[in-house]
Parts: C-alpha cells; structure tokens; sequence
C-alpha cells in the first residue's frame, strides 16, 4: 500500500482506515485551512493532532522596549507543566515583574567548502576577508527582510566553515537564510573557483546541541530577572530563598558540571517547547533553546535574586506554523500576530524569557520543597 | 485579570476572547475528553493547538523482534520535511529495508545529597554499595511496572550525585522513576543521616543536553542500518553514494567537531519531535534525542551503507500524552497502542530508529544534490 | 644531514653543534644514567634540559590510608607558581591539612572493532558479555602486576568500542594496559572472528580532553577538602571567606558554564604539571588531569569549606620517567620511590589533591584580593 | 621543619636532605643560572630536574614566511616518542615537506564583572561598545610589545564576561596580557561604576579544556599538511593510505565523538608536551594545545593526503622559561632565540605544527599496522 495518488487528508485517512482497520476519525476533526496546510506546512496530510492548550499568567514583563502582563500559551500534555509555571508566574508578577533584555543575533546558517588544501583554504578567508560587502550584497538581494550581519570563517586545513548570520525581522528565519545563504555560495564559487560541499555543514548548527550557538548566540539571545521577596518566596513558593539557592547550586551548576551539561538550568526545554508548539515555532529548535543559565543569589536582605540566561532562542510571528488557525490564536493572546519590523519577534522572545524565569523559580521551588513527586502523582501522569 | 474561578476551557477562552477581544474558535474546536485531558495533561486548558499530522512511509523495518512495514505519523509545521522522510523510506524500503536494533537503559533519575564532608561521601559511598538489593527492593515496591536496573555514584568531596536507571515498561517512565527515587531516597536518609538537597540534581539528565546521556544512555537506545544500492541513491535520491559520504564527513562528522557539538547527526531532532508530537511523546525530550551519530560508508561494490545511532530516546506507548484521542490513534497507524510488556516501546523505538535513518539519507542527499534551498522555496515556508 | 650512526648523546651534540654552529653545552650537562635514559626514555637523546625544582610545603595530609606533612617537588618555569602553592599549604596545614581519599579506577584503553553491521555487533556485545572471565584471564597472564577492573561496551552500528580499565598497582600502566589489551583483541579476533581496526580507539580517551574521562573516571580519581579558619584566610590569604566565594562562583562555576570547560577549576594543570615533570610522569597526561571541579562555602561561623575533585588523574612511583636520577630523588622527597602494592601510587595521588587543594585556594585568593598581576609583575615573567 | 630562613638552593637541598636522610645530589647537578631561576622562574628552588632531550628530524616545513629544514628538540621520558615523531618527520620531508600556516589570535584574559542586574549589564556593554579605542589606549599603555586585538563580551544577567586578545610578538604573554586586563578593568571601573569580580573569570579561559578556546582560538592557531605518496607511505610507515584512513577515521573522528572529546586527534599533546618542555614553554599550555583535529583522505592517485589543526598553541621565544640555558639551546636548534618581532614566535607555532602532523601520522601508522604495543614492548617503559 502506499498513499500516492489520494488527493486530500480525507482520502489519505479513509485509505489508512481502511487498510489498517483503525479508525482516525479525531485526527480527522479539525478547523484549520487544509489546503493551505497541506501546501506550506505538512505534506502526506491526513489531519492533525490536538494538542492540549492551556494559559499560564498573567506574567508581567519589563521589556527594553514594551511592558505589559501577558497570559502565556502552552501546548503540552505533561500534566503539572502549566500549573507550575503559573505559580512561577504569580510569584515575578507579585515581586514587580521579569525584566527582559534581548539581543537579535539572527538565523545562522554555515556551509562547507572544500577548498583542496591550506593556500587555497588562505586564498579562500582572504577573499572573503576583502569581500564582505559583495556578500551582504548578494545576501540581502535574496530579500528585503534580511540583513547581514556577520560572518565568522575557521579553516580546518582543505576545508572552510563559514557561518552566516541574518537579520530575518519578525521570521525566524532559516529558510530566508539558506537562499540567502545559497545566493552567497554562488558568488564565492564563482569568484573563487572553490566549491562549497554543502549549503548546511554543521557550522549553523542547527537542531544540534553545540557549543558554537552557546557561545557565539543564534536567533535571540534573552535574560530575564527578577528579586522574589521572601514573603512572596515563602507564601506563593512554600520555600525559602536559602534552599532554592541551595538546590539551583547543587543541581544546575554542580549537577551539570558532573555530567557534561551544555545546560546550566532545571528544564528550559519544557517551557521553551509548550510555548513553541502552542505559537506554531519549529519544536526542533527547543534544542537550541534548551542551553542556557539560572542564576540565583540570597540577597542581603534576604530576598532571592533570580535570573535566566538563553543563548540561542529561534523564533518568529511570521511564516511556518505561525500562519496556522490556533498557533495565530495563541500569538494573539500576547498581542503579537505577524510581521511588525521584528518587534513582534523580540516580544516573543523577552515574554518566552520570563515564563522560563518563571519556569525555573517554580521547579526549583519545588524541588527545594521535597514536592516534585507529589505533584506528580496527584496531577500527573500517575506513575503506574 | 485572572483565570481563577473558571470551570473549564470554555469559560476560560471567553475570559480571554472578551478581555483581550479576539477570537479564540479554532482552540476551541476539538474532539479531545477535555476532562481527562484538563486532569491530566493541561491545567488552566483553554482548548487545543491543531497541529498538521502526516504520514511517511511505507517504511520496511526489520527490528531484532519483529518486522513489518509501517506508516510513520509526523506532526510539524516544516514544509518538506514529510516529503523528505517519504524520499529516504521509500529510497530504505528498496534497498531491502532498516535493520534496526535497540537496548532499554530504561529511564533515569539522578538525585543530589549534602554530605558535608569527604569522609560522610566515603560513608554514603559505601552504604550504597552494600545495599543495592535493599534500594532495588524500595524501588519496586512503588510500581508492579518497575524494575530497578543500575545505579551510578559520582562523589564531589561534600555532595553526592546518585543516577538510578528504572526499566518502565512501555511508559517512558520519568513519573516512575521520581516516586521510585523518592522510595530511595527515604530510605538512605533513613539509613545513613545523609540528607536529599533535590531529589533531581541534573544528574539524571532530564531534557538537557548533556554527556552522560550520550556515554551512560538514557530511555532506549537505537540502532540502524541499511545498505543503499547505487541505483537506488541515483534514481530516489538524485544523487551518489560518494557524494553523500563526503557530505556526511564534512558535515556531520568535521562540522560538528568544529562547533562543538554533541549531535554527529543531520537532523535527528526534526524526525523524532514530529513523532513525538504525533504520538503523545514529552516533545522536550527531543533535546536528549538530538545527539547521536550518522556513519555512511561507500561499499566496495559502490552502493551506500548507512546508518544511524541514538543514544538517548525516551518514549512510551502508555500513560502522557498517549492516551489522548488524536495520539492514541497515531499510535494505532503503526500498531502499538498501549501497554504490552515493554513490546510496543521498543517498537516504536526501532521504527523511529527506522525514520531518523531515512531521514538522515534524505537531507543529506538533498545537500549534496544542492537542493535544500529550492526545496524549502517550492514547499516550505516561502522565505519572503 | 641526519642523526642516523651517531652512537651516543655526545656525538649527536657535537654533530648538530658543528652543523648549525650553536653551542649546547647545557643540555650536555647532566648526572643521569644516559644510557638507560637512551634506551628507556628518550631516542636520539643529546642531553638533557634542565627544569628548575623548587618544593612547596609542608603540608600536611590526612589519607585514608597514611597522614603525614609532605614537602612537595615541583618543577616549573613559571614565576609565583611555586610561591603560590607553598602559601595554601600554609593556610591549608593551620587549619589542620588536607582531608583526602582517593579510588583507582586503573589505566584504561579503549579499541575500536569493525563489525561491519548492526547484527554482528549485537554478536560481539554477546560474547564479551559471556566471557569476560576469560577476558580477565587473558589480561591477566600479561603480567603479575595487572588486573582486569570492568569493561564498558559502546556499539555503532558497524563498529565497536570497548573500554577496559586495569588496575596496574604503583605503575601509571599505559604500556602493560596496551599489552593487555592485545592480548584481549586477540582474544576477541580468534573467537568471534571480528577484527580490531585500532587497539587504541580514543575510546580510551589518553591524552585528549574527553568527558568520558571526567564521567567514568581515569587512573585515580581523587578528592581533598579543608575548612579554612577565617583568621586564617585573613592572615595568610589576605581576603574573605566571601570574597574566595564570591571568585569561585563567578569564576569556576559561571565562567567556566560560558566557555564551554571540561575543568570547573582555576588551575589545576599548573599544580599537577609541576609534581608531574617533577617526578617523571607523563606530562602530557596533565590534559587529562585539568579536567575537575572546585567547590567552595562559607560556613555558619564564617570559615571557608574548600574542597577539590580530580576525576582522573594518571600517575605512577614505577617506570617510565620515575626510575630517572632526579624523578627518583623528588618521589623520595615525598618517601615514595618505587613499588609498594599500589600503595605510593595512591599516597602520590593524595599529596597532589592536597597540593591542587591549597593551589586552586591561593590562586583564588589572589584573585579576591586582587593581587595577581602585581604577583607576576614582581616576581614572574616581567610583562615587557 | 620549613624552609624560609634558607638562601639558596644549596642550604635548602642540604636540609631536606638531613631532615629527610635522603640523597638529592642529581637535582643539585645543574648549569643554569640558579639566581636568575630562582628569582624569576621557581621559588623555593633546590635544583632541577634533568629530563632526557632527543631530536626529531630533520623536517622540511614551508611556512608562509620561511622555509627550512628543522630538528626539533623533545624532551620526554616516554620512550618511543621520539622515534616515532623522526618516523613521521622523514615520511612527511621525503614526501616535500610540511606545508604549514598560522594565524596570531593573541594571548586572552577574561575577567568577570558583578553588574548587580541586566540593566547595568546592559549599560556596560554600550560603555565597552564605544570605548574600545580607549580601551586599545590604556592595553597599550603597558607595553611597547603588546597590541590589543579584540574583546568578546559576553552578559549573564548579574555577571558579565568580557575577553581581551593581545598581540605579544615573540613572547607567550599571558603575564603581559594580565597587566594589560588590568589596566582595562581600571579604566572599566573607573568610568562605569561597576566591578570586577576577577581579573580571570575562566572565560580566558588558561589551561582548562574549553570549546571557548577551540572556536575562538587562542595564541597562535596553526595548519600543516602533506601528501605522502603511497611508496613511502609502504616503504616508511609499514602500512597503507587506505589502512591509515580507516584508523583515522574510527578512532580520530568516530571515537571522539563516542568519547565526548574536545580533540579529534590521535596524540597532540603527547608531541607539544616534548617541544613545550625543551624549549621552556608553560607545560600546563598543554591543555590548550591538546584540542585540535586531524584529517586524512586517499587521493585519487592512491596517495595519502594528510592534514593537522591546533587551535589553541600559547607559546614563546622570550621570557618565561625560554631564558633558561638549555631551553635556550634548544631553541636555538631551530634558530629561533629571542625576539624578533613576533616571527620566531610564529616559526615555532607552524614548526611545532610540522612536528604534530608528523607525529600524529607516525602514530596513525602504528595502530594501523598493529606496532603499538609491541613498539612500547620493546623501546618503552617495559609492560611488567
């Protein structure tokens, strides 16, 4: 059996259906534009799957730029996720807010040259050296949404690895950047008489844990911080400032040492991903995402001071799953549909930064507090 | 404005809708039991995100305890990635299918102690050892569905890091294996003094990405393999099979040693979160699942062997996200609902082992034919 | 012109002195037994270089197994090294010394075997389970001094990598490990019929940066601690308990997070190379001991918790460069010359934790207090 | 029993030597100038220690700026090293020589700062963002040698990272770059109010393995490579192009990565180690040089094209160790003593590179042939 030639989801449904003697009939249930979906997003479509959507919030955040309280879409079937951000939530919204920062450092996207041997790989950084401004040219002829940025050469003997980063606006951006990407290693062959190997050689590097997008960022890098008072630690919290420093030290800096993190936090990857799958973002990017930092400090009048770090945050209000029926419904709940000259991208980035502040403050509360199993077990999955 | 006091995601999503006036129709739109799914999966639900559900395949997979062709389930929003996967299990499927294998490490936990001091950790160390029957036997008492398989202990002078690995069955287990090390950690405070400062000390390591779960493995562990005759690489995949190793070892192998990465691989990430979105998995799991190894290798007759490597793939066919509507049925195109003595997690394990091998061969015929960006410009998200 | 036909160290000098018109009349100045040098340690040998030796100390360890006050040799050319350490042993010793332990995992090595798919390596996964008593044997007959410790398996697809680890008494033991380990591929080769590509396969990991190594442990793995008194760090140190924390946490913990480390230290390589070049170790096996961590505290009463951890540290009292007239007369320094069942080396193992304990304390210390530059100013390189 | 009160090596030699009844006449045989040792290299001096130095060679090596046949000195106490190496050298000279390059990244501090928030954070990255001339100005300000290259600023919320690279032509520089730091961080504090925690906060990051310093290199990085003909490759090395590129391959590149490692190499560290030592180079240095990948591939012709990268080598020809008599002299084998506007520094680097392309393929050779063991058996430090 195979499924070429049915024309749309129902057919393809009705064929498996029948084959296979199950019945898909929610897969089949849904409301969103099937044709369109179909085309952009998903080929060999037989429907959907619903994914539980829940709010956290009202958080409040104090962005560079904007400032506003803001109810959080997440996708997510782990029970006990939801609830626990929203206390997080509860507890920086009642200390003031998260204050955001954040800085675009664009898509990236990093091919491979195979450049024979050193003195071509020398002739090859020389070009490029003295050729930046063709490249930005080349690049941004691909587009009026895109800008270049900046591009980082390492030569590795008979090959170069050049990674490219991008301004995409409000897009997150990987597919402008591969065809602005393409148009740059069409110049450079053509000049240089190198040929590149492949468009994508690891040096972006995307969907992959690295160090490169650690330390020299991707996407959006964002902070966040805010001074939970102790009174709010201890009543929303049912903890104690000491004891969430206690366990962020043991676990997320020491723990993480002892077992080779690229990950210096308790669980980004579980905000980052509800979010992602809520707002339509490509859910493979929460491996970027899921490197980063918490920071926590007993302050000296017995406060806690909390903060979040996330290198590498890909994400966009336009484009991909960001055109979908509830993905654009969960954007309008923070107010930030479609394109808006790369502000709405920046918010999204920034109010994803506070909900992971208000993720991480929540678990390690949790954990300090001895609560994480039971929480488990009263609202979770059951566990047997 | 809050959310408390609503009943259900109806009255929650007017809140929403009148508050922040939009309309919130399509999350509302769903055949999911919301009551179960508001329980268990979701708090604060306000309805689902429709998510665009694929089929690649079929696949031909020939595991170590069984063999079959199946439909594989994607959910993404990534334009050409289901064409993609189709290519690489059609281009599988010729060669004679993937030969898959795997191993049940079984789900992790990784609690930290407060020694105090070198001697105490020495005192704990030796506790531990000398009683793992008596840990195994606490463990157990927790679950009919769990069995106590290892445990490793890393000291740090004044702090003890203890990873157990529980076999789950066909749960991906993490619930489990918190109240089992909950059990634990009872009775060796009980029985040493030694306090538990969090019963998870990133030691587990929990949807970070991390060394220990590349070296130590995590979940289930995932081979496979096929060989790919020429004039299978040139006809379904427009390309050759020299051309694909060079763009593997330049790619995947140099190009990840470069940037430091943890995942020798092309895309893992993008295969497993579209099953595990379809399927009812934890999609902030994909981030343990993104590491692992691609080989290819140009045979002395001159066709392709290929294969694929997963270190750390949590997943399960019970409890989650599994038992919702739209995911029990994904489950159900290949066979596998349910609980059946660990049978139908392994399963799956190998036929996603089966779909990240096809996918690898995909993409990285598709860069070394040089057609990635024309074929995100036709199917995918445009770029302008 | 070539070295070939000059019978000993003095011809080789003279020829190349006449050749290139130089004069090495220094490196022609030695005590050691050039001969055995010649024929154990050093081909083409034209003398010696001279590395200044200086010792720090005492300091006073508490081992499991032995307590004493040690002088420790270090040899060492960078100016303020020596100095620095003496200090924290000064600091170290009045706050009662060094509480140390330490585990011998053993040398390991680690070779790779092509299997050349999926099924043979689950068949040689098979056998080394069921044999490894004969594995043991095997090893074993190599040598009166060797044991067979554990194994760890790693299949990829159609390779293998397995690590054996052996304890190797007073020996450092990479060469009786290769030995063994020929013996095992031999083994292996005979009786499953899959060939061994390399015996030594990086899976061992000798000699690179590899987190195998800092999660499974290498030779000794070795752990020190001291509370300093806070007179003491004032006096001696010239700081604050809070201000060494306040370093370490910036430094060690955050720092190292944003670099990408394997070593969450502030210097371990310095001390260790030094007692390295001192006693005749290998120096290059410094890269496997700059990998551990730091840990530093304030205390309820205001003193300073400092503890140390070295996952793997490689070292011997027997062969290689020990058995050299210097190398010997600075492991008598310690009373620790030759074999004694293991013992010396792990006394050996213990002073350096205690040395790299009261090194990373003054080097911290210096940096609180914001002195280090001026220390290298007055007493090191210069700077201009 | 301590040693101040003593003035020369002499009286403190003499009391161990009583106070410990041992004999340390061999440490006490050396030439070199003890005062100038004592007072600029190693405190606490008693002697040395005598390490046997051989030469490797001679290698061709065709730099960018020089060319030119070299014995290098290496000091080591692990015998076969050096013959292993002078194989190498004479496979890579027969087959044309080394072709080498290298870039000066520059010698790197990198303090942290406590800013207190991110707004502050924020704050001080304009400041340094506008300042860098003024910032260049106060580097410069210290020496005459020393040229400020770039600065990576890095933000964690509270702390920020910042990491100053300084051209220091012919010498190693970390110390000239300390004085430089500190300069900036007066500057820094001065006009932003905000402090410096450490003037070295690990983002240096100095002689712990860091990815930091592998992707934004450090000191001089380097290339070399060579085409060794198949003849020589039968003739010299005993083995074949194909059998090297399969250990390379499994070992450098698949085992690496299995192993978590930061070096896609066989033995750097084992041939900086020897050159570090003989010519008076920091050994702890060897850390950062351990990093660093291989590469091999068969020709089209059959032939073996070969290639090595460091991206991290810190190293001198004036101050520190290179002072000393018989380092020196060494250096002086190669014609490179003292100063000479950055060039010798540079000739070091690519020679060192020459030698690490000829020991890794000398080593490669060995396991390919299977000599490892037997080599070590019969030259080395014996097995038993």
């Amino acid at each position: 059996m195979n499924l070429r030639g049915y024309l749309n989801a129902r057919q393809r449904r009705n064929a498996l259906e029948k084959n296979l003697r199950i019945s898909l009939s929610n897969i089949g249930h849904y409301s969103l534009d099937e044709k369109a979906a179909a085309a952009k997003n998903c080929e060999n479509m037989i429907g959907v799957a619903q994914i539980p959507l829940g709010v956290a919030g009202p958080l409040k955040v104090k962005g560079e730029k904007f400032e506003g309280s803001f109810f959080i879409p997440m996708s997510t079937t782990e029970g006990a996720l939801v609830a626990s951000i929203n206390r997080g939530c509860k507890a920086v919204t009642e200390s003031g807010g998260a204050i955001t920062a954040s800085y675009n450092i664009g898509a990236t996207r990093g091919p491979v040259f195979y450049t024979g041997n050193i003195r071509n790989e020398q002739r090859l950084y020389e070009w490029v050296e003295k050729n930046e401004e063709k490249i930005k040219k080349a690049a941004e002829s691909t587009s009026a949404h895109l800008t270049f940025k900046k591009l980082i050469f390492r030569g590795l003997a008979e090959y170069a690895f050049i990674r490219f980063a991008f301004d995409t606006e409000d897009a997150m951006g990987m597919n402008m950047a591969t065809i602005a990407t393409e148009k740059i290693v069409e110049l450079i062959e053509k000049e240089t008489g190198i040929s590149c190997i492949s468009i994508a050689g690891n040096f972006d590097a995307d969907k992959k844990p690295a160090w490169i997008n650690f330390i020299e960022n991707r996407g959006h890098k964002v902070w966040a911080e805010a001074t939970i008072r102790k009174e709010v630690v201890k009543e929303i919290l049912k903890t104690f400032p000491e004891k969430i420093y206690d366990v962020w030290l043991s676990k997320n800096m020491l723990g993480s040492a002892m077992s080779g993190s690229l990950g210096f936090n308790a669980h980004f990857a579980n905000i980052v991903s509800a979010v992602f799958i809520a707002t339509g973002q490509d859910p493979a990017h929460v491996v970027d995402a899921s490197m980063g930092v918490t920071t926590a400090r007993v302050t000296k009048s017995g406060d806690l001071y909390f903060s979040i770090y996330i290198p590498a945050l890909m994400l966009g209000t336009v484009g991909g799953g960001t055109v979908l029926a509830t993905q654009k419904e969960a954007l309008s709940i923070m107010g930030i549909v479609g394109g808006n000259q790369g502000k709405n991208s920046q918010k999204l980035a920034e109010i994803i930064g506070g909900a992971v502040l208000a993720g991480e403050l929540s678990l390690l509360a949790s954990l300090a507090q001895g609560s994480l199993a039971s929480a488990h077990q009263k609202l979770g999955r059951g566990g047997k």
